[in-house]
């Protein structure tokens, strides 16, 4: 069961509904960022007065009970959207979001000239692997905590907020005292621990889509991270496991629209990851921002050919420029054509 | 090994080429519609001097060696793409071609009230099922010719030319006799006989892709219609099957800017069957031009609810209405953002 | 509805539910071969008193409803399973049927060598392509009626009786005249014409799974030819597609006690193609056998490295006759084991 | 590069070897259990005169170069496999080895019954999960330390080892203090942090196929683990993600002859979650040993309808007892084939 709190009601009014489920032996969860508060109700079998009472309270919106096994994450629980805040960014709001950056952090010169060529293209945060999930024990595995440094200061020239990957609980806390915003990548949505830590350090989540996880796990996965006390998440769709070869995955985004209807979570995609080639990246940016992402996630860089890891995918800051203008120029005209329709 | 023939080449250049490769023991293969000239060889290894000759034909423009197994569907056949018309309609254009209708022709009226809301709504082709695959015997299957009759009644009220499916090969002439454009459905794809036949009426054909077939595949597939002597083909794009049941296809969009980099036919996409669901027609349909296709095929009809088949993924013209209008200020806003770049 | 006819009922009997039903304004299907008669019911929605009164004929034995969209098809037609006979070979029983040769037929001495081999290693049947599915326009097609007759001749000198592939409508007089089996192949499991016609034939099928095919999809394709009034009807599990490279398809042997379980139909199994490398196949034969299939269907010749087609996948006759006696091993420790159990 | 021993070399010969390596400025890694010693290189590129020098020394067997990108699991570097000993019990000998026991660890009297019943029924170690990886955060997460305690009293009482999943970095020494063998869970397999970890225990590994992964992905993880300094590693086969609803995953036994091929490692399959489904359970079983498979993990308990978690596919000790009887039957009659064609 969630209890929708009016948009004005404030703490005391939350705290009063808090306190009678509390008083009813319930456990209770809560969402505070981005949007209205949300009151979720776990543990005992809800009592058939219980719905009744809520409603009376003026500062309760409504009642609703989840048919969905995901609760928080649930669309019931904010049915305007949520929007999630990293520095003076936000995910779920008119503009499209894009976060550019090499795959991997390998250098100080490599980072420095990549963070300053995406930000130049219009990128709104940074990202670049500092701790890197890689397939074979014997590939580079990133720089660690230098790579954070670098991404620090990468940060601190740029003014661009930095997004980067942790890859397991007993680095989490090294990472988020790095990073504005935590990646869970794809080959660790179902890492439960590390949601369960992840959840803990409140800063803002990016969560990728496991690469055969079905939207109901994805949303699932979010909800740990909620449940956990986390509200601050933005999921990524990064492609899928396909029979076809001539994609390295099969970017779904049948996920997209699916997903702003199932969820209040915003959503971006991964065109990189998603496409495996960089001739496709552009189109399918674009496809992924008319679907109804609220954002995206590109690798970027000056020199692609030269990457140490995933160069096939990147592309150059000059592509990058041109998906973020023609992006506005796509959000413009469908918002402009809907204000017409109505 | 193909030869591309310059755009003011006439048809005394083009019979040249043929008569040099035939006198050489070739079978010779043509493109004649929707953009210049190209023949294909086929048959004994290439000798040495060959392509040499051939260059010093003055119109030739390119001679070409093709490493895939498809020649004459290859992107270097036609490096600007081809058109086919169809009617006044024309496909790989700058507009992007609505194609909508009912899932099935299931009467008179159903047909004339859909086909005329359609045409309001902006559509430029009618489509509607006469003969219907359909996965168990005891389903209805479709009105037959009737039902084609009933079709060409809407095309002579509405002015829509219409595409229909094609199952068989005994069929193929009677469709032939009254469709303006013949479908191949996503389960003939590979249906060898069946494409071999359609390639002899030399009517327009909207070959859909299987729905697990690479894009290797579909191109083959096409390459039965080309080398059998039609040249007026598009592709269609329309959900693989995937593993989350939140869907009943995945929808394909990165196999939308693979093609148009693989080969010169245009290619659309069908986000009502890529979805099956009514909810994800309107995304999907602007994600999939964003994507580059050049255009959509959707089941819109008054009363969605009353359907006899696919009413779950079936709009109303209203919706229809708003896809067209958003899908013109999308491309608009595209081209435009190309321009100001270039 | 179905009708299960006692095993006694005479003609006079089943003739009599006939027409109780036909009287009633029913369509009627009917199961002949292979076991007991088994009559379905189509049409109107079912009368209430009729299972009742039809319980009441002394050579009913039982009026089931089924609740799945095939009913023919369904186990509890016939629970203790169906068999077909084609020649002395019988499908279902407790023998697991072999059937092997090469994959395509190249020329008479290829094949008369081939058959004889796979005779002597154990086959009961042999198999051959004269009309070939290639994806390619530019691949080889088969020799069509020649390979046809080449098969007649093998069958003439070897005794084994002979399965062929049947691809198009307008050949099924054709292949139905030589062939003592027709194969419906993957790519033509939803060519519901095909289906059609092959059912008229009264010919032994072999209806091959399509490469993305629900089991559901299957058993519905099947329900064509049986509600089309041919019930010997083989189902054969080839492989589906997969994202793994590392083999052609992925063999789907759950399918093979699930269909056991939902059907009464006989299964075999492709190991050739549901793996797509040579050795892979000998210990798939046998994965396939104890997974509760009733045969097998392999490519095997004397010389697989200069088969035109498939050479990759094919075997040789030594390590068929391996198959074979391992196959028999295997069954009889299975048979026995549960014998000990009861 | 891979340098084998042969199986007489002893610890000196061996030293010999590493300490040539390390000189010439190499990282070594070995394997020392289940089989002659192998000596992994890494690190610069292999000097052209080192291959001959390692040769020349008398107790090497062979020096192999490995095209593929896993090498210590590679087959080359252990050619007639490898067998990991877990207590008195071999994986990768002749007999097939069972691993059965209930999804979770829900109380005390549940758990020593099962254990008690599948001992009793023939299987070999015994399964339960204490800590469980939960879609939902709100689904029994297990009892944790009270359930490994559990697990080592269940261990007491029949004398059969116990394997148990370790889902995270924190707890692998917790899990390592009780368990006999530590499972990496599906959902894991590509959790490099914890594979790392689990190999510093030096305990047996049971590596589940990510339900995604490729082969040759899940070879890799495999590597972490070798490369890591554990050579204990048995790899699990559990079902793929499919497209067809009617089983909960798509076992893939084509891997099973293909690891073996690939790899020296033992592999095992599961029955249980590869179908979902309890009636499929025992002909998969079978099958999987007659692929190849050199055990089996089954979910068996006495009272599978109460299970709390996974029942639909838990069987009960009956059925388990009939599986491991008709599997040392299949063995048997499998290997006497094979002895009767040598």
């Amino acid at each position: 069961m969630l209890v929708r709190m009016r948009p004005q009601a404030d703490m005391h009014a939350v705290q009063e509904v808090v306190r009678t489920l509390q008083d009813a032996g319930y456990d209770v969860l809560q969402l505070h960022h981005g949007g209205p508060s949300v009151i979720g109700v776990n543990g005992r079998p809800i009592a058939p007065d219980l719905p009744e009472r809520l409603h009376r309270l003026p500062a309760v919106e409504a009642v609703v009970q989840v048919d969905r096994p995901y609760r928080l994450a649930a669309r019931d629980a904010r049915p305007s959207g949520s929007m999630v805040r990293v520095g003076d960014v936000i995910f779920g709001g008119p503009e499209p979001v894009i976060i550019a950056g090499p795959c991997t952090v390998e250098s100080r010169e490599q980072l420095l000239r990549a963070a300053e060529a995406v930000r130049a293209a219009g990128a709104h945060l940074l990202r670049g692997g500092a701790f890197k999930p890689r397939t074979s024990p014997y590939s580079f595995q990133g720089l660690g905590e230098e790579g954070l440094r670098l991404l620090a200061e990468a940060r601190e020239v740029t003014g661009l907020p930095i997004v980067t990957e942790v890859l397991d609980t007993e680095h989490v806390e090294l990472v988020a005292a790095y990073a504005d915003m935590l990646q869970i990548g794809a080959r660790n949505m179902m890492n439960f621990a590390l949601l369960k830590k992840v959840a803990k350090t409140g800063k803002p989540v990016l969560l990728k889509r496991g690469f055969a996880a079905t939207v109901e796990e994805w949303l699932l996965s979010a909800e740990y991270l909620l449940a956990g006390g986390n509200d601050q998440v933005v999921l990524c769709e990064r492609g899928v496991r396909g029979f076809d070869p001539a994609t390295r995955f099969m970017l779904d985004l049948n996920a997209v629209p699916l997903v702003r209807q199932l969820s209040h979570l915003p959503v971006i995609v991964d065109p990189s990851h998603g496409t495996g080639r960089r001739e496709l990246v552009e189109p399918m940016a674009l496809a992924a921002l008319a679907a109804g992402a609220h954002g995206l996630i590109i690798e970027a860089q000056p020199d692609p050919e030269h990457a140490l890891v995933d160069g096939r995918q990147t592309i150059t800051p000059e592509t990058l420029a041109t998906i973020v203008r023609r992006a506005r120029a796509l959000q413009a005209a469908l918002q402009e054509a809907v204000a017409v329709a109505d």
